[in-house]
């Protein structure tokens, strides 16, 4: 690996993962902020150099991007413990890494998204029609976390992995998005557990 | 790895994208059919057994289960040719796969279904609103495929990998969606690739 250059939007969770798995490995990211709300990531420049798909964080290793935030954790961590050496559960983790980001990100992190950076009374037609599915989605997906959790100390193999870290960040602020972590009891431990572990950095660092 | 069994729905593209890894791998499953249309995989027994997620593909190694049919992939492909050695090679592939679960399936794959198995005198109010977005999505995941292959015989590396075979099945089935393939040629250039590949098999094998 050259020069890491992280390009994110600094309070999107899944900008926080790539820092979190950064840390975590001991590896140095320079970081380059753009401002998604005045669509600093759909510019002509951005779409033809940074990414086509319009979308944050990118990591840059050189001359190489490499966009979605649980590839460039998985590029970080290669070869760490972050990722388990057993075949099977190096699978189970990226089983949670797509299961984040097909039932979770999109109700859990969009909800975070709605009420805090637009606000419930600016909603459009599509979000207000569409707030109660990733309402129940967005629990569905808690209730099945906080039920995987009941038995286990984290999601895979009994230790830190990237499955971990990606549910980490949009878990952590679920309460933003109006969801009640108390109702998830299993949860909230293995939150403290996740921001216990050595190596570990807050959302803000 | 012992027996492997896949739990799927023959015609779900998810379930497709593994069925075509262990062709190219050479590996046999055996295959346990359930109708999603009648809510097999919503049962107590299925939700305690198989997955507490509710969906297949799952793909079960003697009395391991693995959900998320992306991670199946990997499970089947670990340590072949259709996983880069290059590490960010192999990150890149990954990102095909994020990218596919988060930007195409839920919308390629989505009208499909709704298309082909509800019918649109059928879609609930929802169903109605979003159509338009999904649509519009969909032709953007399309077109950034297009894009992406102008130049490129495969999405990573030269040669087949996980991300042409993650992205065959639903690109391949589009039409049903109402998805136009011709107006996407470098997509269609890249089918035609994936499908004469040594070990391909086609969907209904």
């Amino acid at each position: 690996m050259t020069k890491l250059v992280l390009h994110e939007y600094a309070r999107s969770g899944n900008c926080y993962k790539i820092r979190l798995t950064a840390a975590h490995v001991g590896k140095v990211l320079e970081r380059r902020e753009y401002d998604i709300m005045k669509g600093e990531t759909r510019t002509p420049a951005f779409l033809a150099h940074v990414n086509s798909n319009g979308r944050i964080p990118v990591l840059q290793d050189g001359e190489r991007f490499l966009p979605e935030s649980n590839a460039a954790c998985f590029y970080l961590a290669d070869g760490s413990p972050l990722i388990p050496e057993d075949a099977f559960e190096r699978a189970d983790m990226l089983r949670w890494m797509f299961w984040e980001q097909y039932n979770h990100e999109p109700n859990v992190a969009t909800l975070r998204f709605w009420h805090g950076w637009i606000g419930e009374e600016n909603f459009s037609e599509v979000q207000k029609v569409l707030h109660p599915t990733k309402r129940a989605a967005g629990e569905a997906a808690l209730a099945l976390m906080d039920e995987h959790l009941a038995e286990r100390r984290f999601f895979v193999g009994g230790r830190l992995t990237l499955a971990d870290i990606a549910l980490y960040p949009y878990t952590a602020a679920c309460e933003e998005g109006g969801f009640e972590l108390s109702r998830y009891p299993n949860v909230q431990g293995w939150l403290a557990r996740v921001a216990a572990a050595p190596g570990h950095i807050p959302a803000e660092a």
